[in-house]
């Protein structure tokens, strides 16, 4: 989950390269602010999502205490590094928020499948993911993801995708509206084109499943106009920001029943599958040597297969 | 689990061609019998363990009925099928015991990594498979599996390890020295070499620790002797019926602490991070169209990564 990209997943426009001896510091830098502030932002929230259930009716998660996000910083032996935070609380099962500034050389396995990297093997990636999975079978689990890399191209990737354990039609609409908002005010292509990649990406083969509602997922994104690009990046942040702690509000103070907590589990059971036998980011992370810890944060605190 | 073999592992003697002509039809028939009464006793055996945890103390895990195995037949749309055993116990959590017959061609992508597929992609593969979840932390977890394949060439595979939760050197001992009888009673050379390819193979890179405590791996076992590689395949069989059980019994009794259950729910988020990310039988499975409920039966009824 705290892969740079997908390098398995070819862009479908080749991607133009820097001009030599151009810098992008100055943009690093911003990229780099940026993901800091969100994940700050949206650690808030949930922060505040946790404090929110005191305001509900008595229930057996009120006796645990409210959330709070425990950073952990680690240091990738390579170049570069990660703060990884993470919170177990009382609406929020598990859910981790990793922010990841890395650099180094591609091993040449990868080179040739990396924009930008078969001429030059050095890059520069940062990125935010988040997985969370909710103690309430009654809120969905999400995941979203933004990033940015530079080698002798430069691109941003991402998106976010609902899976929920109850199927619910508004949070389905309410997710994909923030989504189309967000794509709609950059680019009228951007909502159709990455809504099917998500719908691609985010499926169960060997189950002939989705994994759960969709969103969006973009990648290799370079209109040749670097400050949109960011600008886009940004906006997919704010709308998840946005959008999924209404989803949490909307459903964390309805009780659930022990059959759909049953349910929920098994529904993980699938999004462990989905992140070992599918993810790109995932495999790719653990075959590059990234932080086990930080890319598995994104597994389930508990999972079945009756 | 089910699948017929590791075809991304390259034999390390090249594999005779069977004589054109010459027919396999009964010993195809033996070995279809051998694996199908292997598991007969596998099963009558556990069953009589679940019955056993009567003679015992009185815990919780008696107010549940003894458990039995339900099977369910299915057939493989390109040729043959196979049928899948689970028990859902008080002793055993979840065991599957999957026993499989299918017959047809490799795909294009596989034919040059199988042995004998390069020139005739047909094959026909016998196989049982059983991984066992139990419910005590103190009883080990246990993966056994062998198989027959035939292809424009033929040979055996399989082997047998054990995940402790709780480590115990005189169960170590005990399989270990179940698995080398069982190799000594065929050829000497044997136990090192497969003790040794089962911890390679049953290791997991990204979280640079073993699975369990091994056991023995093989695969393209082809000694030139047909008898002798199905004789000693039937001994690794015997030879798992003779020690696990025993494993079981002087561990069924004990009573054992929340602490433990929870180490062990732990532990199997490894087995699921094996299963799904190395073993090469569940992916080429997954890959190759396998039945899914067979080969994901591996998977632990709960797990945890907290």
């Amino acid at each position: 989950m705290t892969s740079p990209s997908s390098p398995t997943h070819p862009p479908k426009r080749p991607i133009r390269a820097l001009p030599p001896g151009r810098s992008t510091d100055a943009q690093k830098d911003k990229v780099t602010a940026w993901f800091a502030e969100l994940r700050g932002a949206i650690c808030a929230a949930f922060e505040g999502l946790e404090d929110a259930l005191a305001d509900g009716p008595e229930t057996p998660e009120l006796a645990q205490a409210a959330g709070r996000f425990e950073r952990t910083t680690w240091d990738r032996p390579e170049g570069g590094g990660g703060v990884m935070a993470v919170m177990r609380g009382r609406v929020f099962e598990k859910v981790g928020v990793n922010v990841s500034v890395v650099h180094g050389e591609f091993s040449p396995e990868f080179r040739a499948a990396v924009p930008g990297a078969e001429t030059d093997p050095q890059f520069w990636a940062a990125g935010i993911s988040l997985v969370a999975h909710m103690r309430s079978p009654k809120v969905p689990a999400v995941h979203m993801n933004t990033r940015h890399i530079v080698t002798s191209s430069r691109w941003f990737g991402g998106g976010m995708d609902l899976t929920p354990m109850v199927s619910d039609a508004s949070d389905t609409e309410s997710f994909h509206a923030a989504a189309r908002a967000a794509c709609d005010a950059h680019d009228p292509a951007y909502y159709p084109e990455f809504k099917q990649w998500a719908d691609e990406y985010f499926f169960l083969p060997h189950r002939n499943e989705s994994r759960g509602v969709g969103g969006i997922f973009y990648d290799y994104l370079h209109s040749g106009d670097w400050e949109a690009d960011f600008a886009f990046t940004r906006e997919v942040g704010q709308a998840f920001l946005g959008v999924y702690p209404e989803l949490v509000r909307r459903h964390m103070y309805e009780p659930w029943t022990n059959a759909e907590r049953e349910h929920q589990l098994n529904r993980r059971g699938r999004y462990v599958e989905f992140n070992l036998l599918h993810d790109r980011g995932t495999q790719f992370g653990l075959r590059t040597g990234g932080n086990v810890e930080a890319i598995l944060m994104s597994m389930p605190p508990e999972a079945r297969w009756p």
